[in-house]
């Protein structure tokens, strides 16, 4: 099995980390955070160097892994460039084409797919990690023009052996995906809070479900969130405009003629739609890993599709049946 | 113990039903779903047309629990003063000053509180309920000018006696809080899950923890969304005027200069203040149940407090400490 290089031990590195040894894979990360490497070391993985684990990294053959914020990747590319210019590379960054952009910048020799486990964020750091973080998750594994089979699979294999389903996608159609269900949500939440708080004691006092349930994420480590809504700011500006446009057509008609019907049952109905996708039977299909492979993949990803089995020949995919 | 009679018996009546039987007092309810007659008749409980229940309801001096849905308030509040005008009265009603507005006009001489339990609303129908819904949760008992000390009371011991904590509070601080904490959580709800559902099978195929919270009270059933949400039409479009001005000015700032960082830590900072609400300890007062006890009351549910007990003579408040 390939061996793993996880830089950023972090909640995400950290449970890759630990995920990717459960599986039988040789592993050790590096970090700038003395924290987190003295909590990998505790709980007994090898933690080096950057420069020194991306070295390891050249030699083993290793994948390596980039679990860092957005905003340190760029620092971090030019060491594997340095330092591993030819290796299998993805990371678990939550925007893709920033990523993309920058590794087709630093690193144009490496084999890259990019990734994105779409796992829990309130707590952080290596102590708030387990190996089952992404057991059931979806992961994004990114398809671009230039992605290679081997590449791709490399990435995927990763995210299978942590648990996950894998969603082939292209970076772009992820990065649009995203700001509706996870970037605007939690500005939604950071708003809705503040609104909350501005109601004062009473309102604290008298908050229940509803409130707790969709502010529940602005609890999340403040930093991480304005990195990953910054870093996707054309397409968050897209969901967000379509959002505000919902809320003042809301707005105008409880204020004219007093009526939310139209936006409660829209709601109701895209939820409604959510549960019964979770539950409707899922259809079953092999794709042989030849060419066009990855085209196939990415476009049964885009109806729903998720990986959950690779062999050297074919991938499983189940599709939602209607 | 004073007997109760419920009109409408759907999640929170029937809920209410069940509760006040168990703490040991006479029950009884009217409703006009016949679907929910039955469950109840079937759960031991004696359901009678609605005149009767009211009549009965003035034979026996019991408190009438106004549980239908606002827009049906106005019609059982006629068919109060034909048959129980001088009874004791409260509601569970999520908006106040309306149900106030028309007791008064309605029936000026019932002993009238009104309350509003803080407790779910994602299944409906007296299937869906049961006596422990309303454990630990907060019920707002309101305090207007003309509210009598006795009515007060009345009101207060069904919510003790169904487990909750009585928020002493006006009907107009009551209404602007609800719209913060309860019913613009649930228009975010409605219009993320709308986004949401813009961005294909794709988006929610990768929804996780941020969505899934986010919009799940737009499960709930949408016609008590509306009628909440369109009856509480001044405070709502107060907090969301307040909202769209925070998001407007997150959406300019992304726009601009690419920051969310302020909305982001406003957020964030609001959220742990709940938090620390919650887990904080709290300072216990005791209020004698003489002449200005009300507006006493009133004045430490402002500051959050939360009547935990009531004697003949003395009510214990429990305010946050800080």
């Amino acid at each position: 099995m390939r061996a793993v290089c996880v830089i950023g031990l972090g909640l995400i590195g950290g449970s890759v980390l630990r995920a990717a040894a459960a599986a039988g894979r040789p592993a050790w990360g590096a970090t700038i955070s003395e924290e987190d490497a003295a909590a990998a070391e505790q709980a007994g993985f090898e933690v080096l160097e950057t420069e020194a684990a991306l070295r390891r990294a050249a030699s083993e053959d290793a994948l390596i892994v980039l679990a860092t914020p957005l905003t340190a990747v760029q620092g971090v590319l030019r060491k594997v460039a340095a330092n591993a210019p030819h290796s299998w590379l993805t990371d678990v960054v939550s925007v893709k084409d920033p990523v993309d952009q920058e590794v087709r910048k630093q690193v144009p020799t490496a084999h890259y797919a990019g990734g994105h486990p779409m796992a829990g964020l309130s707590d952080s750091g290596f102590l708030a990690g387990s190996a089952e973080l992404f057991s059931g998750a979806a992961w994004a594994v990114t398809i671009e023009e230039r992605t290679s089979l081997r590449a791709w699979l490399e990435s995927a294999r990763l995210a299978l052996d942590c648990g996950a389903h894998v969603v082939p996608t292209s970076a772009a159609a992820h990065d649009d995906a995203v700001a509706r269900i996870s970037h605007l949500p939690h500005l939604f939440a950071a708003v809705l809070a503040a609104v909350g708080a501005d109601g004062g004691p009473l309102a604290l006092s008298l908050a229940a479900g509803s409130f707790r349930d969709g502010t529940r994420v602005s609890a999340s480590p403040p930093e991480l969130v304005q990195a990953m809504t910054e870093g996707n700011k054309p397409a968050l500006l897209d969901a967000l405009d379509d959002a505000l446009g919902r809320l003042g057509a809301a707005r105008g008609s409880l204020a004219s003629t007093g009526g939310l019907k139209s936006t409660v049952d829209s709601g109701h109905q895209s939820r409604i739609s959510l549960e019964e996708l979770d539950a409707e039977p899922r259809e079953t299909s092999t794709i042989a890993l030849g060419e066009n492979a990855l085209s196939r993949l990415r476009e049964l990803g885009e109806l729903g599709g998720r990986v959950t089995a690779l062999t050297d020949e074919a991938a499983t995919i189940e599709v939602p049946a209607s």
